[in-house]
């Protein structure tokens, strides 16, 4: 029974292998892609290929950049002492975009999880153990998910800063702005309750 | 305010341009690939490059394929008098997957959609007309889209026809196997009582 051509096939095949796209939605892309908008694939390929030659990790903080310190870690204008601990890149520009940080960043490259095979190597923490033993890091501010996986990374990191006498503290959690009490689910409720702050 | 590196960005665009991916979906695509996965963004710019490359139209039937004429055509097993014409290469695998159809096909590039600027040499009728003029067709088998679009490509390609004396069909519509007829909405169940068969 003939199929579509071995390329088309491997295409699909290539394109199933991004977060959340199914077979379905690959053969879409694939046809999509090569049927009307070629000249979207071709530069696709060429984003990919320019991407994974120019794109580094800094060596400072971990953070995916251009160069061997990323803008973030090279502006004079931030304090350096305060190092705000993150599990990607997108937090980074999440926490950026709220304009409310001026420290500095240690991206991680993800969490801690042993059954996906990522320990304190996997996810670079060897690298955060160095800036902390440099002893310029004066303040910690773990902001990792609020997972379990999340929690078992923060808490080993207050670990590692325990011996520096670093202070060490977690973003807080508690209602979203504009959140209806009704819709917020009963953990976050109980971490609002426990943190309330006194007028 | 710092954002990520223009390269990532570039990619992130890119990544928007195929169907059904919204910004967020982008970012997450861009970033698995270049941080946990850089071997299977290498794999992808290189499938995509490949097919760009290889992949071209039948010249007999339009469909996509990897030389001058597709398997199908090729295929001398295959009763080249009887043409099925669809509206793109996943509906030809769709009904190779049936096994109900041992005729040629014929692929347009899509259906007719004036407010899309695809009228009938966009979607390569005139193609469709040089294989009617040669003469070797006895049947048309229509299978565009059960949509206002699809059966306004089918309406034109039965006034293409009608010169020639060519039988022109169109699959037949109603309940689909196994389906419900509280599920089925009322224009196929309209279609499904006006089609009704004798036992």
């Amino acid at each position: 029974m003939a199929e579509l051509s071995p390329s088309i096939e491997h295409l699909i095949h290539c394109l199933r292998g991004l977060p959340g796209v199914g077979p379905k939605s690959a053969q879409r892309m694939a046809l999509d892609l090569l049927e009307r908008t070629p000249e979207r694939a071709a530069r696709l390929a060429e984003a990919l290929q320019t991407a994974l030659n120019k794109v580094q990790r800094c060596t400072q903080c971990q953070n995916l950049c251009e160069s061997a310190v990323c803008e973030l870690c090279a502006d004079p204008c931030r304090d350096a002492s305060q190092l705000c601990v993150v599990e990607s890149p997108l937090d980074v520009m999440a926490i950026e975009q709220s304009g409310a940080f001026k420290g500095g960043y240690f991206v991680l490259k993800g969490r801690l999880s042993p059954l996906d095979g990522l320990g304190p190597d996997e996810i670079g923490l060897p690298r955060l153990a160095q800036r902390l033993d440099q002893g310029n890091v004066g303040e910690l501010i773990l902001a990792t998910s609020s997972t379990v996986e999340g929690e078992a990374t923060a808490e080993f990191i207050v670990q590692m800063a325990k011996p520096h006498g670093i202070a060490v503290s977690r973003l807080a959690r508690g209602i979203p702005l504009g959140g209806e009490l009704g819709l917020v689910d009963r953990h976050t409720l109980s971490h609002a309750l426990n943190g309330r702050k006194a007028f």
